[in-house]
């Protein structure tokens, strides 16, 4: 029996070590909480993210380390790779984690990316408000997620608010792209350099947090080959294993990388139900050197985040083919502790059962976001 | 956060708890064995099924207890049901566990069973053989399950062997049934009486072991209908609450029971891929009255058991679409240590997977039994 380490003991770590359950592949989780939400499904290794003494028992209980979140610092992860087979390699994570390094990476593979510039000195907002325009976007280069760590640039007054804000931080601007739809693409590869790739998905965003999926996104031929295209030449570039997931902004029918996340993906939970083989279980076949699963989508899903607290259950459970997925997290303001499914075999069943789940959901006003969306789904066939 | 406790911690156990865990609802089972495989996500109480002291830890942490074999004793069962609620009721457990008793009632209904005759003396069988003619067959009243406790009596001469190796236990003697098909049916009742029936499901048994399930079966409307209408009555007549299977003989287009389960069941493994919400989740939901989910099924499904020892897995992942479900169970001739499914949109492209993972897992032969049986899926649309 296998055993995957998992540094981060997360709803990611949690859904891998599901789906682990099923096909005979144990996971354990190193985390420093009391009861992370993945404890309930895997082996528990309490400890830092950093702390050797708590890796080092990863390498003698597992075969093979992974992460659940970007934010793990790489130089642990780099020394646990002289041990045991880390993947994704630290190098993605490396690149991930920093938006500069991240653009630099992306542009320098002749992949589109939104203009930008590093921010370390005062003097350097203003030189971004020349170059890129306004508004645009400062971001810390590290450890945002969410929408933390963003800040738009209206006018060139702010700038002295923003560097405040920034207190050092070093920081990057971006140029604000004026997109019609977000999109993002989950590709998994292993290290035989087989790849599958997930239908492109179409994203909604509240605040900065993931709102919902839809999936697949209403997509021409010319624009599936160029997402295919470019999620092949990233994976192949970082060498990469397992799951990476691309969010992407489509303008004008053609595609620019807003970032990468080399791990499995929000915009990916809508796989469990609405594909053959779901993001979990192929990042743990790619890792584990398994033949990875068909990505093809099972008719059409919406995945609906359950953010903060729990709508009422009885009314969620009532809708016909709603899936709830809850993390056993406690509620918390601003918090992912769940999500919803729906899936439908057609168009306008889901249409109908996204409307329901919706207003069951307590989020009814949001039908008016997703059915131009739906539409073009059906326009398409 | 609802608790369910269950009386038993196997295979069926830990997927009701998987099932759980997705949906916020926390189980905990009632096992002898030191590590159960459901131990692996539910919380484990270790003690014998009908240990009193046992069963009283049941009625402080759970709110209704329900149970994964039937062959548990029904006086600590109904001894619980006088603390807390027992879903299933223990009168249908009482009803599953004798044969006499399931012929009868069954019988009472007006629904078909095989002619039957009660065996408690040698001179029955004798009885047995001018009445119901040869061959005919012989079964323990109670404790029987894949096969075992049951013998075929081809010629008169076999009563003394059969009457030996009896040993006295009470019997039932059963009509041989020429049958044309196994089939079984799942169904899911609530308190409120709110019923779901998931598709007619064809299997295959070998040496008295489910082979192999097919789903939907192909089924005329007429056969629908009277397998719909024989589930609804047998669940109102025990007042039933959960999943309900039902193992059917079809003769000459018409449908007679062979015997029911009062728990989920092997045959309906293929809803967790193969149906909008699985046995596992239905049966959760109808006992913590919750509203029931969408039964229908999903594409084609084929559902193989593993049984006595694993395929290659590698090969089994190189076929598309295939889904594995591994019990963590140590490997042991005869014993079922888990199943594989494969799911497809089409007829064709189900026949084309199926015969790929029958290679796989070393069962090219099963493909002459099968084949025939797509092939009637192909011909009813």
């Amino acid at each position: 029996m296998k055993r995957v380490g998992i540094v981060g003991g997360g709803q990611l770590a949690r859904m891998l070590a599901m789906a682990g359950r099923r096909l005979g592949i144990r996971c354990e989780v190193l985390d420093p909480a009391e009861r992370p939400c993945a404890a309930s499904v895997a082996r528990h290794l309490r400890g830092d993210f950093d702390d050797l003494q708590a890796l080092d028992h990863l390498v003698e209980d597992c075969s093979v380390a992974t992460f659940d979140f970007e934010n793990v610092a790489v130089g642990p992860l780099a020394h646990l790779s002289q041990r045991m087979p880390v993947r994704p390699p630290p190098k993605a994570l490396a690149v991930a984690q920093d938006r500069l390094e991240e653009k630099r990476f992306i542009s320098e593979l002749n992949i589109p990316v939104a203009d930008f510039l590093a921010i370390d000195r005062r003097e350097d907002l203003d030189a971004a408000v020349d170059r890129l325009g306004l508004p645009c976007l400062i971001k810390t280069r590290r450890f945002g997620y969410d929408g933390k760590g963003q800040w738009k640039l209206r006018e060139r007054a702010d700038c002295d608010a923003v560097w405040n804000a920034l207190q050092g931080t070093p920081a990057i601007a971006e140029a604000w792209v004026p997109f019609k739809r977000e999109l993002s693409l989950i590709v998994v590869r292993d290290a035989r350099a087989d790849h599958r790739l997930y239908p492109l998905t179409e994203n909604h965003h509240v605040e900065g947090i993931l709102c919902y999926s839809l999936a697949p996104a209403a997509a021409d031929d010319a624009l599936r080959l160029e997402a295919e295209r470019l999620a092949f030449r990233l994976a192949d570039a970082l060498d990469y294993v397992g799951v990476l997931a691309i969010e992407l902004f489509e303008m004008d029918g053609h595609l620019m990388v807003n970032e990468i996340a080399p791990r499995v993906h929000n915009s990916g939970h809508w796989t469990i139900e609405g594909a053959h083989c779901s993001q979990f279980e192929n990042h743990l076949r790619a890792v584990t050197d398994l033949p990875l699963g068909d990505a093809s989508a099972r008719g059409y899903t919406l995945m609906l985040n359950v953010v903060g607290q729990w709508p009422q259950r009885e009314a969620l459970l009532a809708c016909a083919g709603v899936n709830i997925h809850d993390y056993e997290k406690s509620a918390r303001e601003g918090r992912k502790i769940g999500h919803l499914t729906v899936c439908a075999d057609s168009v306008e069943e889901l249409a109908l059962r996204s409307r329901a789940l919706l207003t069951a959901a307590g989020r009814p006003a949001l039908w008016e976001n997703l059915q131009p969306r739906i539409k073009a789904l059906q326009g398409q066939r």
